[in-house]
């Protein structure tokens, strides 16, 4: 019987069922004449694609969450870079909008450590050969992710022994990636192995971006998926219906601390509580050891109408303060492992983190 | 110096500040001619009283959450039924209506409680005075709810020696009650005595009655009110900001264990994590001694459409598979104290329930 699986071919990854034709799947960005990005603030209701014209409009798109997940975010700055280099190749100029890049948004690991990559092409190659360096970094970076994402799945798929339902949180899928995603990639490697009993998805208010996005991307690419809200989740974890928790990263620090999309760490605390392995899958660019701990991870704070307006709709008092993090911070003790295209880190230590970062 | 204080005068309840006039606090239904119920799936946007006929609308007013609360729906369910008995007062026709009004939703332990209490009222009344007895003993049970709901708020508050932030989920306030609420009574007590530092309100996805009716809530009686996303609660606990969570429950076993709205057992474990009190209010027709464990309270499970949107905005793929429970249940080993308006139990036992039940 033929085996099922993903493959990995310059920008796009195609998925290669047992039966029937091989279908390329979703992804957040993509390159042909320059960068253009599926508008994830429109999905599931429509699939929209924007051009982006280089760093301003990249910055926007970023903070805006047009395009959001820490991999997937590094790679729409990488293009947009390029873009900007083609544009203008003055080094002085593009020394300016890579900063400007880079602090788009604060927690992503990925984002500065994409930035830094094409900089370093830019900056080592003569005014006419810049653009083309920049882009051949930008896809480099992407091919990288791609790749990673495939391993991350094949080596968080071997965690878990049997048949399987798995609940992740918020959107760490192609949607967030350049490949098949992070935890949707242990999700998407179980499935094609005939092991997925089925994905729970956490909605991740207050953007929603597992109602949205995950619960699309995996219903788009037929896998069986139910959706829930935020604080459902305990109670589902105590039902025993849930044999594995997977969700992607923003940063890691050195000890093993775990920046995520906020939500996260209650999720963590109601796997350990109820014994349910918890696992976080990230590439290695989401890695930050030069950041020791979890408490010097800086943590985003969005603007109040995310929590007051459910998309136009407005839900609570106008003007109501609003306590709004993006991100919250698990700590390594109440993690099963850590997964990275480098391995598995098993207990998550510093030492066992450094190997795999 | 004056001592501002809450006082409950029939079926409303005032509040009497240190300067200036005493105010009406907001109410969740009223009986002049008949029972008017404030439509609560319209809050904050809107402020609309819809009259209640009888049983068959007050049924479908509790199911579609125009009312809610444990305490609510049962003083809805009792003038309902005295509505019903001004009708009709033929006692087997009564019998069936009980019947069905006690089965519209089936966690909340006072529905069943007032429905009781009215049809004895009923029964031992000759049919001319079955009107007047089943009035009657509906403002007797919301006379007594509101003491209940001032008795509980007292005693809530000295659990919390100086000034205090609290943490809430969902309404346990004047909305979800026939007085000043239960949690929300506890934070009325503080903030009258001037120890409130503030009150953080958690959404509560799905039907969200912390963003609509707690935030709504708060701010139209003066008390300072942050929102947010159910997701944010555990990282506010860990950042030390929260000096205590107060919740209401819509059924207590005989071992201590609660029901209350989705997301209040994650509330517990963030709260456990970091040793902050995590306290439970309810009046003791929320109390079923007659239930042994958490595990034999019946959990509602609720249409998934409640998940795929957020009132009329579609939020996720049309007809995606939804996890949606009603309610959780929380231990008693993760709560601090048990209030009614008999007494505290501390530390949460069998023992310590049975008294204040």
């Amino acid at each position: 019987m033929p085996i099922p699986e993903y493959t990995e071919t310059g920008a796009a990854v195609r998925y290669h069922p047992p039966v029937g034709e091989p279908a390329t799947i979703v992804t957040a960005l993509r390159w042909d004449e320059g960068l253009e990005l599926l508008d994830q603030r429109a999905l599931p209701q429509r699939e929209r694609w924007i051009p982006i014209a280089g760093v301003a409009a990249a910055v926007r798109a970023i903070r805006a969450l047009t395009v959001r997940g820490a991999p997937a975010i590094g790679l729409a700055a990488a293009y947009a870079l390029a873009e900007e280099v083609r544009r203008d190749p003055d080094l002085g100029r593009l020394r300016r909008a890579a900063r400007r890049l880079a602090a788009a948004r604060p927690t992503a690991a990925d984002l500065a450590h994409a930035v830094a990559a094409v900089m370093a092409a830019v900056e080592a190659a003569p005014a006419a050969e810049r653009f083309a360096q920049a882009l051949a970094a930008a896809r480099r970076l992407h091919a990288a992710d791609a790749a990673a994402c495939l391993a991350i799945g094949r080596q968080g798929a071997a965690l878990f022994p049997g048949p399987v339902a798995l609940l992740t949180h918020c959107n760490a899928g192609a949607l967030a990636t350049g490949g098949i995603g992070t935890a949707l990639g242990i999700v998407r490697a179980l499935h094609a192995e005939g092991r997925l009993a089925r994905l729970y998805a956490c909605e991740a208010r207050p953007v929603l971006q597992g109602a949205r996005l995950t619960a699309w991307e995996a219903g788009r690419d037929g896998i069986p998926v139910t959706l829930l809200a935020d604080s459902a989740a305990a109670s589902l974890l105590a039902s025993g219906a849930v044999g594995g928790v997977v969700v992607g990263a923003d940063r890691i620090a050195a000890d093993g601390a775990v920046a995520n999309k906020v939500g996260t760490y209650a999720l963590a605390l109601a796997a350990a509580r109820h014994r349910v392995p918890f696992v976080v899958a990230a590439p290695t660019t989401t890695f930050d050891l030069a950041c020791p701990s979890g408490a010097q991870i800086p943590i985003e704070q969005r603007d109040g109408e995310e929590v007051r307006r459910v998309r136009r709709t407005a839900i609570a008092p106008a003007g109501v303060d609003v306590y709004n993090p993006a991100f919250d911070v698990t700590p390594p003790e109440l993690l099963t492992a850590i997964v990275s295209q480098r391995g598995v880190a098993r207990p998550v230590t510093a030492a066992t983190v450094q190997e795999i970062a």
